[in-house]
């Protein structure tokens, strides 16, 4: 990105995204309208996009990446393929076969390692099967939603942005196109990620947009929620969702989970499994699903500061800030360190998850180069959060979200608070015990019972989480309309002076109530292993038939393929026995005793992604039993006694030691692969 | 259960089973009528029950076991408990908190190196939401489902067996209930599991059973399909279930999953994931419950012998046969390579999984003495399988199955081939080819495509899957009628002799057709693991309050704690290096630096089921630094350098060493632990 000539390039559309950042920036400060802050914020964006586009189709490709030819081996050999395709399949939904299967659930083992264990998180395991109370609370019900248009008559959907897109740039294409009218499309192009549904809504009429299958006419735009809806229960009357996130499971057991640490913060908990999405228009393979499956953290925190942030403050990571991309400049490397000191990044504690995300992405096989931090600029931010970055992954697709890592502050434990009574809050010792004013709501219980029946519980409840604030606002209301209205989940209330008064007085407390913070790292287990795919994707020199996987051994779906030269019966004795050995010591493995020449069943191995290939042949009979041990990658061979080789490949597929050191240890073996290949 | 004094009461039980077994068989030998046949086999059926019942009150009771308290233990440590609990919760759902659930993953780890890693079989990992026509196929959809009963007022529902059964051991336990009807109550009881909908609704009218909550009437008996139903995508057009079991994901990869095997018979396949059933009234815990985790292996072969059935011939089990229950026998040990010898277990690959699920469920801290393996006697086997055997754990519940093991024989795969027109079956080359007559369908494809349009493809592909009876059904229906009406999945076609004809010819062949059975065990993952908690829960001896798990160190949740004795400084780094040192050795454990004595903390960890606890006092920080290591169960203590331990523990937890050997290996630590755990 430092090349010159680039640069000279990318200058101008730099100069454009910094002068419309500037203008955004300038707009809020002076507390400009909603509207025009909005507008700004829009073509900066679009400003934005032209420069990545552009910066993106200027980095030098270093090889070819082809992706027919990749998603042809991933079916071929059966990774993943779409589900029930003999019923004509699902689309957005996916089958994990063998291969694609142990590379997933290898992924899953290192993360439960490299998170849980070495944090010493608390994993939980939470239904799926969520009543509709708890997503209302988490806002998923109200606001999960994308637009969409149906066909007036057939009723077929279409996400709105996907049909509206589609529509301009089949007018774009054409050839009696003005210019000017295609330079306008590039325009509402770029924007139309940030449009509200009116502003679609026009541009559906001012296009005269129709169905694309059948040329009906279309719906006005319709807010689609994503979730997936059922019953609960036989009677019909339980609604319920499928998850769409596993994190609302963490937070309603946040109770439970801060007893289990003995009521102390901070506390990590953690949870992998399936989250539910009904996307109007699944799209792009393993991107965008309806079925996947997630590992979320919720570390919960009194203090951002992290004990551990010195253990990996000299990470360098490329990280695009929020300014960078307001001012058209690009993403940069620097620590992790540097990017806390500096505030960039807000807190320690995030600057240690993004750290050690970006760890575990190297370990699983994410190019280096090709991942980077993004900083949610503010305008995209969810309501909740008060700084997020996501690791993205540059594939053929563009930059894709794989990790979210957000500081969602107390949003959620606040909300399910509110919507059910119950406190989710910790207590903290404090330094020495010290003097309050404390206000609080005295009920007369009798009256309120007497009154409301059975909704006085509710009453009592709501009364004891009032906080400071609405209690000056009851005494007034009492004080002056000898009324007051109290809001409850189940509905309003009319107090009177007779059933409620307020408080005040001087207490010495020894602990003070702490909603935490919550910091989230999110993994999107599909979309980090589509990128592990492509990063890892191969051609040999000079054949670009024979493709392979150069998967890291730690996430390999099987560590070694045995091999028997041929159906010689002499042979089977000695692949029976290493297959039993390489079993004892956990190490994952094929026989593969099929025909074919053994050139041939190495490439069939090399898609599987398989780093180790042992040959048994003739040599292998006779004293001392040795057989041929070949690297992947390099196809390097070397010849080892054959008692050697559960402990030599467990140990490379461990990381304990590296095809260097075999190769130093053991002979040479120089045979010619190409011909056998060949043959 | 060899008890004379016992087998004395039990045989008059015997008998009468015996009697009522020989009358079943008698009957059938006749060809009796089938209505006379299910009146016999649910007296039969009753019989064992009061048997069995008898059986059980007479075992004898090591322990007193005591739910109330695990449950207790269970809950207050957060194993598992209720799902959305500050919601209310939902029954039937279940939230594994961080001891539940590393025990589940531990033991569902285990399982994968067990079946998965040792026997090399294919995981997959389908999804779970399912389009309607594959549960039409697999007969979900139409048979999948409990009788209920609804409140005609209040919409309430009841499982129509539950409501019977509470009603009359309500009217059973009233003073002024006649003994004639008690006893024909007591009769009516043990039948009520095999009744239709229309002899329940002949009770529900004879005693006049009304809503227990409202006292409404009741309709009459509902079938309540017991799939979750969902739509996918936004038309609402595409109905879909969250599937009730993980093995339909198998059989419709079948083709994909032979053509990774090379083509080739036999292999398996394996899944792990959660399925869903919308249970009218779950009840019993973990044990029914609206949303699982099940582990399920499909065993695809053409032959029953299986190579490995030797390694295995000699495990001891408890069988409880057909016959045995037929004739009223007790459940008998005896080798599993005899009871296939035998023909008691249809085959050796049967029987080699049962042993190996046998070994499984002693692995993972089963009791052996209370598990057998149950055959399902003809009457309530699936109608496609041919064979079938339950593991089954005793419980306080009673018997409870745990791990279903059935021969599906073709079922699946030709039910799914009907359904699609795609052939799932594999090919076989013959010893020598041969001459075979094939009888095919010869369709003017012109002529239907001019007829039928755009059905034509269907009626091709329904021809060319008619089988050799149907075909020469067509010949002759074609002769005298000069039509035929062609049966598809999308309907019936009226075929003509010059749209169709057939032809037989003779044919040399190298390969044969094969439709392969399926061998399937199918585990429950949570009953699995309530069982565990059931058989490894304890009392320490003289002190009913300190309970515990004993589980194995493999599935323990952790596998080690370390105890800093008392919160002085000097202790930390050494707490935080052994910490660290285990985490390289990926021991999971937790460090439990909190105040309280040394004894109530090693009683918290107890509780928790964590085998070993570390402890770091004034001793270690002398030279040479030195530990306490202390066993759970015996409470035996060690006193070892700290360098050690990592290791020790890893080899302890791994079963690579046991306890006597590192008792032998170092110094006896002598302090009494009755006198911390008392301070």
């Amino acid at each position: 990105m430092s090349d010159p000539k680039v640069e000279e390039i990318l200058a101008p559309l730099r100069a454009s995204v910094k002068e419309q950042g500037d203008l955004v920036r300038k707009l809020k400060e002076e507390n400009a309208p909603d509207l025009d802050i909005k507008k700004a914020v829009a073509e900066l964006k679009a400003r934005k996009k032209v420069l990545e586009d552009k910066e993106l189709s200027l980095a030098p490709t270093e090889e070819l990446f082809d992706r027919a030819k990749m998603e042809d081996l991933i079916k071929r050999r059966f990774f993943y393929d779409q589900s029930f395709a003999i019923y004509g399949g699902i689309t957005g939904q996916f089958d994990f076969g063998p291969m694609g299967c142990a590379l997933k659930s290898n992924m899953i083992q290192l993360w439960r390692k490299y998170f849980i264990l070495q944090e010493q998180m608390l994993e939980v395991d939470c239904s799926i099967l969520t009543p509709e109370p708890v997503l209302k609370a988490s806002g998923h019900v109200e606001r999960f939603a994308d637009l969409m248009t149906k066909d007036v008559k057939t009723g077929e959907c279409f996400r709105l942005d996907h049909l509206i897109k589609a529509h301009l740039e089949k007018i774009k294409s054409e050839k009696n196109t003005k210019l000017e009218l295609k330079s306008e499309i590039d325009d509402i192009l770029v924007k139309l990620d940030g449009m509200t549904a009116q502003e679609m809504s026009n541009l559906m009429e001012r296009f005269n947009m129709k169905s694309p299958i059948s040329g009906n006419d279309l719906s006005p735009p319709i807010e689609f929620n994503l979730m997936f809806n059922t019953q609960i229960g036989p009677s019909g009357l339980v609604k319920g969702f499928l998850r769409p996130e596993t994190a609302q499971g963490i937070f309603v057991n946040f109770k439970r989970l801060l007893e289990f640490n003995q009521g102390r913060l901070p506390f990590a908990a953690a949870q992998i499994g399936n989250s539910f999405r009904n996307e109007i228009s699944p799209r792009s393979g393993l991107l965008r699903v309806r079925e996947f499956t997630m590992c979320e953290i919720e570390h919960f925190c009194d203090s951002k500061d992290h004990p551990k942030f010195e253990s990996v403050k000299d990470t360098n990571m490329l990280l695009y800030s929020a300014s960078n991309q307001e001012q058209g400049k690009p993403a940069e490397v620097l620590t992790i360190g540097e990017a806390v000191a500096k505030g960039m990044v807000n807190n320690e504690t995030l600057g240690y998850f993004m750290a050690r995300i970006h760890l575990f992405l190297l370990a699983v096989g994410i190019d280096s180069a090709k991942l980077r931090f993004r900083q949610h600029m503010s305008n995209e931010m969810a309501h909740y959060a008060c700084d997020c970055w996501d690791a993205e992954c540059l594939s053929s697709y563009g930059w894709i979200e794989c990790v979210g890592c957000a500081d969602r502050s107390a949003y959620d434990l606040t909300q399910h608070t509110r919507a059910t009574g119950v406190k989710l809050a910790a207590e903290k010792k404090l330094p020495a015990p010290k003097q309050v004013e404390v206000i609080e709501a005295v009920p007369n219980k009798a009256a309120i019972g007497k009154e409301f029946k059975k909704d006085a519980k509710i009453i009592n409840d709501a009364l004891a989480l009032m906080n400071a604030c609405s209690l000056e606002d009851m005494q007034n209301k009492l004080d002056s309309d000898s009324e007051y209205i109290l809001t409850t989940p189940a509905g309003e209330f009319k107090l009177t002076s007779n059933l409620v008064s307020v408080k005040k007085t001087q207490k010495t407390v020894h602990v003070e109530e702490i909603i935490p913070s919550v910091i989230e790292p999110s993994f999107g287990v599909g979309r980090i292993l589509y990128c592990i795919l492509e990063h890892n994707f191969r051609m040999r020199e000079g054949d670009e038939q024979r493709t392979y996987f150069s998967l890291p051994p730690t996430v390999a779906p099987m560590k070694c393929a045995v091999l028997p030269l041929s159906g010689n019966a002499e042979f089977q004795p000695f692949v029976r026995d290493l297959s039993m050995e390489l079993t004892d010591v956990d190490v994952s493995h094929k026989v593969d005793d099929s025909s074919g020449s053994i050139g041939r069943r190495y490439a069939r191995t090399d898609e599987l992604g398989v780093p180790y290939a042992v040959t048994v042949d003739f040599d292998t009979i006779k004293e001392p039993h040795t057989v041929t041990l070949r690297e992947r990658d390099s196809m390097g061979q070397v010849r080892l006694p054959i008692a050697d080789v559960p402990f030599v490949v467990r140990d490379l597929s461990n990381s304990k030691v590296t095809w260097a050191n075999i190769e130093n240890k053991y002979p040479k073996f120089e045979q010619q692969e190409s011909k056998g290949a060949a043959a």
